[in-house]
């Protein structure tokens, strides 16, 4: 199979997970040195989590989550990549999950860079992206009108989109952020990433 | 400071763990790289999971369930320890730990070949490591008196330790197996091995 044939590989994550930016912020090299290419598709964790009973790092137990918060920041460091707590967490990410999808229907690469741009807001700047300004204005800045857009976030067509995602990432074995799917086989965590690579590199072992 | 002034490492896991048994096969190597010594500290997760609202990753949802299985044996062969799933899972582990202690109490070097063996019989040999014969065989095996260590099951003094012990690792912040703490820093799980062997290397990041 030449390089060209290869699957891309799929990767679920929510905009208000860490782990799911520090994995945003290596996926698409790492998949490009084997040949492949990455489809990001944000969900909203809430919905997941009301499904399996499941909840946030942090509002689990005391002692967990002053660990999480230790080990968000320590492994940022581990993976080097910048990183600031932020000081809403969790928080809603429907609106830039509904503006990724708006934007990808016309423009993949556009798409990526917004949905970086929505994790450094949050995760480098501290900035409120559960906010319809703070989503309008980081797609703004990459040349997107902003009327369209706001019209966009408040379509049935935008809203259904994302809802299906959700239902479709459920269905396909997601239970948290970041969750990547290579030819059939799942890995949950920015900390699975060697092991990611070496599937990549070998094909599977 | 000189290696030998390092302090030594904090190693806590359950005898039923799959990711305590992958991080017992190398930690001791990778700290003595470093110069470092480590402590192994046998607890009962159960206690620990009813005083943190917690409970083990197979008897959560049924998604996260099947991944974690596919993980540990995954994570196994990555780590290029031998596994393979257990029948019996989770299990009671009161019987290995009181019988570690026990063992500690007169030979270390003794209690961490028995802690091996413990982890070995559950993880490659599939054995009921809950039953009280298998972990009196296991020590049996390596010349320890069957009948000395069986009473010793069940002394309060073997049963105090075990207790107190718990109840130090979750004042020290362990609400998981593996555990591990070195000089402060806390790192939860098998995955966390790079970090580890990065902190000890580089002296904290």
């Amino acid at each position: 199979m030449s390089e060209t044939d290869k699957a891309p590989i799929d990767f679920w994550f929510d905009f208000s997970s860490p782990y799911g930016y520090l994995l945003s912020e290596c996926i698409d090299e790492v998949a490009a040195r084997y040949g492949r290419k990455v489809r990001w598709h944000p969900i909203l964790l809430g919905v997941v989590f009301q499904a399996t009973g499941s909840a946030p790092l942090t509002l689990q137990n005391a002692t967990k989550a002053t660990y999480s918060v230790r080990d968000f920041a320590r492994s940022a460091r581990y993976m080097d990549v910048p990183y600031n707590p932020p000081s809403r967490f969790p928080l809603p990410t429907q609106n830039a999950a509904r503006a990724f999808y708006w934007l990808h229907s016309q423009d993949c690469a556009l798409a990526r860079r917004f949905a970086h741009g929505v994790y450094r807001a949050l995760f480098v700047d501290d900035r409120d992206i559960s906010a319809p300004d703070t989503v309008l204005e980081i797609a703004a800045n990459l040349g997107v009108d902003r009327n369209s857009l706001a019209a966009a976030l408040q379509s049935p067509e935008i809203k259904a989109r994302l809802k299906a995602e959700v239902e479709q990432a459920m269905q396909a074995g997601v239970f948290g952020s970041p969750h990547v799917l290579i030819d059939g086989e799942p890995f949950f965590g920015a900390d699975r990433l060697p092991q990611i690579e070496k599937w990549l590199a070998t094909g599977g072992f």
